[in-house]
């Protein structure tokens, strides 16, 4: 009896989940006993696959001699069509228990969570899996040293970037708030401070746009690792996307499920940060962590609780960290999604007489705390540093020549639908929902589509009269600019307008 | 623009999962913006469903201006070919939110339940989402305000057999112990007594047999409620599959997400036992829990603590509840597997020479704390009734009566495929590892194969040659008899044998 099928795209795209198509009365799925959504893992070569099995049934589209792959699948095999793979029952992988000890409250060792990151690699654990290890996890049932051996395990599992001992600044911010696209910005002026800031970013998880998706706006992200040290050995900066390089790319594989579950916790937070920072070879980090009633981190108690963790799991690791906890109340800027937020940076760095205050400002916090954070720094010097960078145009002409070494610098686009939201009463904006300006950006397309979001028109304190718009939603298609209406629509607490009484 | 396409069978089973294959040129993808794995609402007629999206590439099997759906989808829709089905975005299930913050240790109310349990019920929530639920809930992480909510939610989102104040007699085991199938015989024994036990049981969830499929293997077991009452009626029970009555249909739902991730909560546990109790208007409830190291009920501490969720729940609800603690150390009988299991349920009732006596003792022992929580039985009677009724016939008639009720009575197959695995030494059998023990047998194919599973040659404590039968595979194909073989071959501590020392 022979356990091989020849393969054939399915030509089905089933995003990140491998399939695997087999017809019902086919020799291996009788054989084997396979049925509907079994794992099923195929050797090609020196590559294997755990894909979940869906069952044609008879008079379909599949020959009974054959098996069809879902395009994850059949990229993971770089398998060519005709080609003859073997099937056969995947070993039961050993970190399910892990996983199943850890939803039941037990902690876990760091020879667990490199199981868990090595059977998530391999594709072994399945999405529901992968669910419940996220949700395990969620909250703070990861302690500080469980934090810092999911740390490790995540590093470990992938490549470590090496500068050869040198100084190598570093920034991330820990998200939540809308906007906060400090991050080209503060490279620009730390390069343009002649320090070295390699900075690997990632797509967004839970947000309208992470800091790849606006920097791919404009300048290509997708780097390998030779020329993301070409450009930091001739600019001293970039930014670019993370996630083509192998740096702790487990986080990847946790994010494809954070991200439809729309949660994370503390623990897989601060292993996710750190893990991409130790292996993409920093070592000055600092950590902007906006804090605000419906930011991501919602109180200074719990902002003071995560920089404890960072700070633990940094040192235990090696890193020198710094923590600014700055304003999370209202969104950053005036663009919510990519090219929106790709112009605010830009307006920034021209000194564009209407580019947003509150970015600027940001971003030269930012940039002064991490030049004083390197060693040498005068302390307390870094700040009125990056503002005369910024001032002068060198951070702007630094930008300019990174995105040109990144491969071309080109202007954002801008939205074909738009749909104005007005206030429907006069007064002052009293309270702006972060959540709720993200959710609507992300119904009307963000980050997926690059010119979808929200253009906010006013600014907490601002008076305005009835009519006036507040914001505008921006979109590539007239379903998706509808479907964020309706939504925006039942949701007024997105932008309160309070009446005056007096 | 039209936001409709023609329906088509796609041909492939995805299990429950609905799932929806649209062109990736379709013009309603294009103006949704829908990418592969969103979420898409369906709505034909009178009814909707959710399915997950999968793109079809250009070229392949799907013309533009239609949509294929899975088998699941398909039913869900009661589609004929053809039809014109309009598609949309669901709305966020508001559910969503109740789940995160049970993740993150909040504690829920009624009506968060009822409205996990209603976009259960209408496939708004996807598999992640109910995997975060599970792991959410799991261990020890609903409190008893919470379980009982969570039952009273279960029950009411479905049918509740009204018996119009009769008393109705039921019994649970909360499982964990291969070949613990007692249920058939208890059934037939309290019926013969003159009470009326109408069992509605479920299929496995982790383990290689559940009730509904070793009945299965002698009787149809999927009746619909005028079919149930008919057979109640005129025997005084049946056991019967639940799943084609609606009791706590959410349940199912659960155990689907449940099933794969092999765990549970204490919580849900709970609420899945006693809403389809309550559901199918149990009054008296007999809760068979077996205790042991490698039982689902592992200490005496751990039995504690469910018994008394158990009896609060109970109480709370209105059952009448008492609770059978029993020896789990070992397998009960000697077939683990449905048709295995059938086979020592017969043995049993036809009083064969080597019938098991543990599984004739159990059921005696549990037949009889039944009848004694019955209103005005004798206390202390039940076990000698019990045994009168066993070794009379009495039990055997009635067991066959209600096997021709339920639509005629079969003997149970035997597999094909058999291995033996024998002792690689003499001694003693001093262990024998429930969960590898089931592990084998699902690995042979039990539940989905009915002739399936292991079929003990010894009993703890028994003295073995080397070379001896410890206990042999059954398979339905030489795929699986092998796949079982090389783990059990693997795992020597599925039947410890000790070599003496003196």
């Amino acid at each position: 009896m022979t356990d091989t099928l020849k393969l054939f795209p399915a030509g089905i795209d089933t995003y990140r989940q491998p399939v695997v198509y087999m017809h019902e009365d086919c020799h291996i799925c009788r054989a084997e006993g396979f049925a509907a959504q079994t794992p099923v893992r195929i050797d090609l070569r020196n590559r294997w696959v755990i894909a979940t099995l869906n069952v044609v049934e008879r008079g379909g589209w599949l020959d009974i001699d054959k098996a069809a792959l879902s395009a994850s699948a059949w990229s993971a095999l770089a398998a060519q069509t005709g080609d003859v793979a073997r099937f056969s029952h995947p070993e039961p992988p050993a970190s399910t228990s892990s996983i199943r000890a850890k939803a039941y409250g037990a902690r876990l060792t760091r020879p667990d969570f490199a199981a868990i990151v090595g059977d998530t690699l391999d594709n072994r654990l399945s999405d529901l899996d992968l669910a419940a290890f996220i949700t395990a996890c969620a909250g703070d049932r990861l302690n500080a040293t469980e934090t810092v051996a999911l740390t490790q395990a995540m590093q470990a599992a992938g490549e470590t970037l090496d500068w050869g001992g040198r100084v190598i600044l570093d920034k991330h911010c820990v998200g939540g708030l809308p906007g906060n696209r400090t991050t080209p910005l503060v490279v620009a002026i730390v390069a343009a401070a002649g320090e070295t800031i390699p900075k690997t970013s990632s797509r967004a998880i839970t947000s309208p746009a992470g800091t790849a998706d606006t920097m791919e706006v404009m300048a290509p992200v997708r780097l390998d690792e030779r020329d993301l040290r070409r450009v930091v050995e001739a600019e001293g900066g970039c930014v670019i996307w993370g996630g083509a390089l192998n740096l702790s790319p487990a986080d990847d594989h946790f994010i494809r499920i954070e991200r439809p579950l729309d949660f994370d916790s503390t623990g897989q937070l601060v292993a996710s940060v750190l893990s991409k920072k130790a292996a993409a070879g920093a070592s000055h980090v600092l950590i902007d962590m906006p804090v605000g009633p419906t930011a991501k981190v919602r109180s200074p108690e719990a902002g003071a609780a995560l920089s404890a963790r960072l700070r633990h799991v940094g040192e235990a690791i090696g890193l020198r960290l710094a923590i600014h906890l700055s304003d999370g109340t209202a969104p950053v800027g005036r663009g919510i999604g990519p090219a929106l937020e790709a112009a605010d940076v830009l307006a920034v760095l021209r000194r564009e007489a209407n580019a947003p205050p509150d970015l600027r400002a940001r971003a030269l916090d930012l940039a002064g705390q991490l030049l004083d954070l390197a060693p040498g720094a005068v302390a307390g010097s870094g700040r009125a540093r990056a503002e005369a960078l910024l001032d002068g145009g060198a951070a702007e002409t630094k930008f300019l020549a990174i995105c040109a070494a990144q491969g071309g610098f080109r202007e954002p686009d801008e939205a074909p639908q738009r749909i104005e939201i007005r206030a429907s009463s006069e007064g002052t904006v009293s309270a702006i929902d972060n959540r709720v300006i993200a959710r609507i950006a992300k119904l009307a397309g963000a980050p997926r589509q690059k010119t979808a979001g929200v253009r906010l028109g006013v600014r907490l304190g601002d008076r305005v009269s009835k009519g006036q718009p507040l914001y505008e939603i921006h979109a590539a298609t007239s379903g998706e600019a509808e479907w964020a209406r309706t939504y925006a629509e039942r949701h007024e607490d997105a932008l309160v307008v309070t009446e005056e009484s007096r």
